[in-house]
């Protein structure tokens, strides 16, 4: 699936992916109205989502929705996660679901066929969540990542394993120095360099990713020569403060290597001055558009 | 709310928890009979899990719901972890939601909505999946913890903090030596006692707890010194081979200090040659005396 990624950023020149973190307060006043049930909300997140989704189609390779936010609205609220994930792959869209997942083994298994694999019931073999790559947490080590990679070579499927995460406080443990030297988050690198070895595609990077925030320009660029063959989710573009200067970094001498999420800055869009007198689905469009310029004008062209 | 699962313990003398990773291939066969669909499957986990609570709510004081054994069965799935979380509180049991969630702040806050608070919604306050406790990983550092925080102490809720997995790997991270000479686990255990610093209740733990894994005796009994004030999740008791001898350096000289989760050994335990001619039901609630007999021979009496 990473090949697949790759392609679409090089046709489309935009390493971009739009974040559906579809948090209910940030639909426009008259699609909230009237609402007062998780049910109602899913509905109209789902709405919302399809129009945004059917507005960037063909201008952004890939889509990450972020589970928290429709867990937050109870089962109802994991329907419209279903099905923005269903109707974002039918329009073309490399969907990443974004979980964080991490358990033992057996538990991990578990996770691995709600979004990568098949649920088997009375000899039939059903979908739950069926997106195209996963982010998880390596906190527990190998055992709790091989079901995830067991699924990627059975279904073409890809994972994105956090490194060093975008947030303020991500260094607390991340940078911690271990006592041959390397920071924590370089450790967890070379284990995902090593669960991704055998899972190479045609550039060069395996199925098993790292997501690498833009907003720690130092520890990225150190991660990028010390990860050769991963690629790079990189969240905290826009909202959190990570430029395209602060991110080009995570970019190879081909102008590959990562792609790059937005989220508040395209659903939120049309709350701007700049995209005043646009719908929300106009607005997220213009804002992807200035977001691939904005990062083509810093990393170049892609797949030179 | 961890005052209150340590009275249940000294009351019924027993800190175990009942594990509802309910795989729909546990269900004896009658009961998954011409199942074909996600929702008849969590029609029927349900209807197993109601059976489970029924049985033992009155010989332990907790269950713990593992949400990736929902998840797998989509949505419909996670309506039935709704339904188990309520129904398993409406008969008096605390529950721990087993989800180990962990985000960037903002997106943080969304899960702790989600399972340990509420989501506004049109000047409504709906709960998603309303738990008693919550298991989080705390890769992401402080920023990542605090949401969960701010709900503990508007709603009085718990949360328990990976620190040393019970899976055979998990010292592949985990037990990697700081340049400082502490372990990986040992300064995330650190850091789970200054979260809970300020939520210390009346028999000295706080809100703030941690998972210790049963199969890692060592690292468990060096935690206990240092954690004087972080309540335990031990999981990995049984079915992953830990034992009462080997979990009882988790608890301090009152007998008190952890809660023993039990997922398989007791959802499956008619299938055992013990416990033939039960019930599934009646077989679960004789294995969960059993464990409570071999735990309180371990640990001697609790609240001493």
């Amino acid at each position: 699936m990473i090949d697949a990624l790759i392609k679409k950023i090089i046709k489309l020149q935009n390493p971009t992916c739009v974040g559906l973190d579809t948090d209910f307060n940030y639909l426009p006043e008259d699609m909230k109205s009237g609402v007062s049930s998780f049910a109602e909300a899913a509905d109209r997140i789902f709405e919302f989502n399809r129009n945004i989704i059917d507005s960037v189609s063909d201008i952004v390779p890939s889509v990450k929705v972020q589970i928290a936010y429709y867990e937050m609205y109870g089962y109802q609220g994991l329907k419209t996660f279903a099905r923005t994930v269903k109707y974002a792959r039918k329009k073309g869209l490399i969907v990443i679901a974004d979980c964080k997942r991490n358990d033992i083994g057996s538990t991990a298994s578990c996770y691995s066929k709600a979004y990568l694999g098949k649920t088997p019931i009375g000899g039939r073999q059903l979908q739950a969540f069926p997106a195209d790559m996963l982010t998880v947490n390596g906190y527990l080590g190998s055992d709790g990542i091989k079901p995830f990679i067991d699924d990627i070579k059975n279904n073409g499927k890809s994972i994105f394993v956090l490194v060093k995460t975008s947030n303020p406080s991500s260094g607390e443990l991340q940078n911690l120095k271990l006592d041959d030297g390397l920071f924590i988050y370089e450790k967890m690198g070379r284990l995902v360099e090593e669960w991704g070895c055998d899972t190479i595609g045609d550039y060069g990077y395996s199925e098993v990713g790292a997501v690498v925030g833009a907003t720690h320009p130092e520890e990225a660029a150190r991660l990028r020569l010390q990860m050769p063959h991963s690629f790079f989710l990189i969240p905290g573009y826009g909202a959190q403060g990570g430029s395209a200067e602060m991110l080009k970094v995570c970019f190879d001498n081909r102008g590959l290597g990562g792609v790059v999420n937005s989220s508040r800055g395209i659903l939120c869009a049309y709350k701007k001055p700049e995209y005043a007198n646009m719908t929300y689905y106009e607005a997220a469009r213009a804002a992807s558009l200035d977001m691939r310029k904005d990062l083509s004008d810093a990393i170049g062209k892609m797949g030179r």
